[in-house]
């Protein structure tokens, strides 16, 4: 039997409202360390990666290990009927075909449940190797996401550029031409460890969707290295995190 | 002739706001004692039910008893060219084929007129009989809104069900299913009267539809009784109410 | 070379929201004494003139005078990229295919820079004779917007009757017929000068598209006069002004 209790509806939102614009389905993997989620976008194209450990939650049991099947557009659309700060618990059986979320406000004047049906999904789970990163960068998230926003006018392609003296991310397109630049600043808004300069490109529509997951944290860390894919990730609080990975574009131009 | 001038216009705003999502066209009857619409929902369903007393107006006159055959939508355009804080005079001549709205702020230096063309409707008005219900609710108003709401994203059909420990909302489609649960509180948010317990169901759409008198009052009334159909009575301040009426679904599986 | 730089983006976004609902594509004339940009709107109905003046701009050079064929819609695209409080600096040279925007925040930790591509466009510059108006208003901006607006409720056609006593702004349509009349207020909000009575009839939907300008001042200047198109003007703080011209409706219930 899977319950687990978290004490405030709004970082359950914030995580569905990041996952729902890439994955339309996804595997909820339960056990006693936590919950697990990954999967491929709908296009097969990028990675996303939930991981949220036992400890993020009020209660937390887990007899045995359960797959969860989820439609992340149904999940999101029970989320809207609660308040932000009520209680939530998830629970489900051991064999589920159903997963049941019980929302509680401060006092117990109503009660609130909804039994969601579960999918049958067969995924595959691929096995993310550890990697070492020549650019990493840590950034505001509401940055990152306005940048990501601004440059996909511009083109359906991103140029990340990394070197020592900061990163450039620049688009190319029939209505002109944007470069925005940020170096590390005495504010440290953003600190850049570069160990090679890098530069590559990526398709914006991913990128953007990624910063659907901005409210969950104020910052983001950004790894890229040469012929693996962009990392994108957002911390939980202390507890998790979704990670999105991205292949770069073998652009003709750069051959 | 009528004259009959509100000291704000943000009340009849909230009256033809709640009136407009039901009914497209209706008659306003007005007499001495004031003024009063009934009306079936565009698809002749539910029933709704105005009744403004004469002294919620700053000033009323009505020399003779005159009916005025309103197209909704347009009066509430009407409606959205005054600020909700304007003095509203209503006018018509005792043959009427034009309403005259008045708008006056503050001070005189803008006076604006809108005449607004008269319906020829031919409408029965149904006797709506005096019915002793055996189980009364007060909720708050935007509470029952929001259960409507989020019930209609699981059905098309809401179950109310009554019983002295409480009323429970329920509704079952094809994303699962959801269940809220309200009790009389000791805050006194709820109270719930009943003389014997009762399970009806109903068509959402129409409740959601009933929600749009929200704003007019913090408080709402349900009542039911088998084989009646329900009321929902949002009390406009001590001077009269919108009712809306709506039989319960003969389910088959209830037979 | 021209190059010219604004303290607050906040100015220019505003002026190209005014323009962009009128016109797609315009002329920017530069010269040592600041820009200029003429046009008919999409429709050849209406013309509209922007002036600014070289001491609108914290910096501003330009060695010979050159001509920008923008596109409007891009130019408003390449805005939503900056802050409102952002420094922008227009740059070109003197025989330009593009224009370049550079914005600048408070501290030096990021550059946003954007090429814009100009487009080649042929455009006659209408002499606009200097008019001698026999009637002028001056009112609140936003009372001119929300007239202009309501009036399109009720017809494509907006009558204004200016008289010593005030002005009158009506329309009438198959829902019914609005009036408004503003007259001289203590309060000052409203003047107007008449030196000849005038009653003449406009196609709302230009009024309405004037009033995009809106936001750039609380005042707006209305000059009527005999067989001579509307003039609605709003300043650009003391440095110049937007300028809508439009011929009144020939109506032959008027012969």
């Amino acid at each position: 039997m899977l319950e687990a209790r978290l004490g405030q509806t709004l970082l359950l939102k914030k995580i569905v409202e990041a996952l729902k614009e890439i994955i339309s389905q996804g595997t909820l993997d339960c056990s006693d360390s936590g919950l697990q989620l990954q999967s491929m976008d709908n296009s097969h194209v990028s990675l996303v990666a939930l991981s949220l450990q036992s400890d993020c939650f009020e209660k937390f049991r887990c007899d045995r290990n359960v797959s969860l099947g989820l439609d992340l557009k149904s999940l999101a659309k029970v989320l809207k009927c609660a308040n932000s700060d009520d209680t939530v618990t998830l629970s489900a059986s051991d064999k589920p075909d159903k997963l049941l979320l019980s929302f509680e406000a401060g006092e117990k004047e109503r009660t609130a449940d909804y039994e969601l049906k579960l999918l049958n999904l067969d995924e595959d789970h691929l096995g993310i190797p550890d990697t070492e990163y020549c650019c990493t960068i840590h950034m505001p998230s509401a940055e990152f996401a306005r940048i990501c926003r601004d440059m996909s006018m511009f083109s359906e392609s991103v140029t990340i550029a990394c070197s020592k003296q900061g990163i450039k991310f620049s688009a190319n397109g029939d209505l002109g031409s944007a470069n925005i630049k940020l170096s590390e600043g005495s504010k440290g808004d953003v600190t850049i460890e570069v160990d090679d300069p890098l530069t590559q490109t990526f398709a914006g529509r991913y990128l953007n969707t990624f910063t659907k997951a901005t409210p969950l944290t104020e910052r983001v860390k950004i790894c890229l290295s040469a012929e693996v894919p962009l990392l994108v990730e957002y911390a939980i609080e202390d507890y998790g995190y979704i990670r999105y990975y991205l292949a770069p574009k073998v652009d003709d131009a750069d051959v």
